[in-house]
């Protein structure tokens, strides 16, 4: 489906050079930056704050399919999620580090392209690029990225400090990457079959742009820290609702109860689960890839809170350890259960 | 060569078992790891430090062959590589994160012992596990580990720090990695050929040693820090003398000139040389994976430099911009070029 014109072969250039030319194209927005890419190591300074890790690892084939996200999506991605896990922690991210295996059959045009979203990404939450490897792979492409960011010692929040009373809060709506995923796969299936056909997107602009570029959400982070709320727990929204809400109860040894009728969906995700006959709230319980953040909140800062506009409450926790529970419309409970996006055991079921 | 008694296949516990499994065997060893494995990011204290950030990718097939690289090896080998590239910025690690990619040919009990020798080098360096991912891939193995170091702000090393007249020092002896992997090679190809022999490494016991359990010199670091000697350039070699030797001048700005006769080189290389009809120099030069450090250090520094018994001045840099040089023992004078590790280039030649 997308396809580069120009193709170098990367051995033209060598490892060497590939990373002349990134370096090149890497602008940094930090002081706390000391010192880049084209050392053993990077060099920050932390000035008195705590620091924040997390790293993820894209393997071509289980996380993601080139025959339908351009590089230039799959490297905005990469880093997006894992800022998502900086912002989880309450954290600002600060710098990255991005690891690349990729096979002869990639060009260095189309290394360019992935590069451009990761740059294009890096500005647009400033985020320095301050180091990485780039190497071959026999086959396919493997990403790397590890994010760094800062918080103040007193600010970070884990996923274990919820307690009985607290609001389940969730940013955005949810459901709306998964919708993108089916659309795209189903437009690939057309597509194998004959090989002719564009892709018909129309119309799912949206969730096919929830599903290849998410957003982080750095600004809900920004908004909770100006209203001086502080999360008990948070979370962000990778695996699906369900699973991430299980890994806020088991590690808060807490139970919960969440409504159904309040999780947000957009019009867009409705749509798509009526055209291919699926369950929204399905769709939004145990989708995963939206990126949102889910955070328990004290009651006392729920009139504060409601001052966010794009966060909803959608339940509260219990003191039921381990009883996790989603109430329908007709006031039916339903246990919620594990089935979050797990690659070992969805590769063997394929 | 190796082979598992027990095999587990991985989605028998899944993805989050396997996180349970890899979370309990890990040992925190200090207090600035306030948050490890389990969160969406690990929390550290820098307390008032500099923080040091490497990473670096290995790809089964490319940087490492299971046939004679057994699993405990290789997860020893992933960390040390990158604690060297930590200390080689003159800081001391603290911290590691570790992602996984395996393709379900692999056993629960395969990925335990790369784990068992990734906790080794932890408990060896004193370094924590603080976080990772674990994946599955479609073929094949790919470790990406990053490293994180702390140093005091004034004493961090780069790459561009050397001045005429500084003294090139480098520490261990060099080539021993790559004689052994020689022997590897050697042994792997008559077992290919003739799989009832069993591999005969007798003799080589110590270069086989250099190439799979390579030990960066945090003792070294540690004596430099005793003696208040602040390398002024540092690089821990990887890819080769040559190579690295190469980084240092064009970083600096600065020519060089080093002499053969004064390259360390143990008597086993020498051996490994004369049996495989290679030459010693060039092996130690170019053969890369010593993982020892190669540093300048100012002249008034020389006399403290000669307390530390395994450091060796092997020549000096010059204001001589881009030449740079090796003296043989016939006084003839060979450039140094580029010849180190590119995987893209060696891929291209196979």
């Amino acid at each position: 489906m997308f396809e580069n014109v120009n193709k170098t072969p990367l051995e033209d250039i060598g490892e060497f050079g590939l990373i002349d030319r990134i370096k090149s194209s890497v602008k940094i927005h930090h002081n706390q930056t000391l010192l880049g890419i084209g050392d053993d190591a990077a060099v920050l300074n932390p000035e008195q704050k705590h620091v924040v890790v997390t790293t993820d690892m894209l393997v071509e084939g289980i996380h993601f399919d080139l025959r339908y996200m351009p590089l230039k999506f799959l490297g905005y991605k990469s880093v997006a999620v894992n800022i998502s896990d900086i912002l989880a922690m309450n954290a600002t991210p600060f710098q990255i580090t991005c690891s690349l295996a990729v096979s002869n059959r990639f060009s260095v045009e189309a290394i360019e392209e992935l590069y451009e979203g990761i740059h294009r990404a890096c500005d647009a939450y400033k985020v320095d690029l301050v180091g990485g490897d780039t190497t071959s792979s026999v086959t396919g492409m493997v990403i790397s990225i590890t994010a760094i960011g800062l918080v103040n010692p007193e600010e970070w929040v884990g996923r274990f400090g919820a307690k009985n009373g607290d609001l389940i809060c969730v940013t955005g709506n949810l459901g709306a990457a998964y919708a993108g995923l089916q659309i795209l796969e189903r437009e690939k299936k057309i597509f194998l079959e004959n090989p002719g056909v564009q892709p018909d997107l129309d119309g799912y602009d949206y969730v096919v742009e929830r599903q290849l570029k998410p957003e982080p959400r750095a600004d809900m982070i920004r908004q909770l820290h100006e209203l001086a709320i502080k999360p008990s727990s948070m979370i962000d929204i990778s695996d699906g609702l369900a699973s991430e809400l299980l890994h806020l109860c088991k590690q808060s040894a807490c139970g919960c109860r969440i409504d159904a009728e309040k999780i947000p969906i957009d019009t867009h995700t409705w749509k798509v689960a009526e055209d291919l006959n699926l369950q929204a709230i399905t769709m939004a319980l145990y989708g995963g890839e939206d990126y949102e953040l889910l955070m328990t909140i004290r009651q006392e800062d729920f009139e504060q809170a409601r001052m966010i506009s794009d966060l909803h409450v959608i339940g509260y926790m219990t003191d039921d350890i381990g009883n996790c529970h989603v109430i329908d419309s007709q006031n039916q409970l339903h246990p919620i259960t594990a089935s979050g996006w797990d690659t070992f055991r969805s590769q063997s079921k394929d």
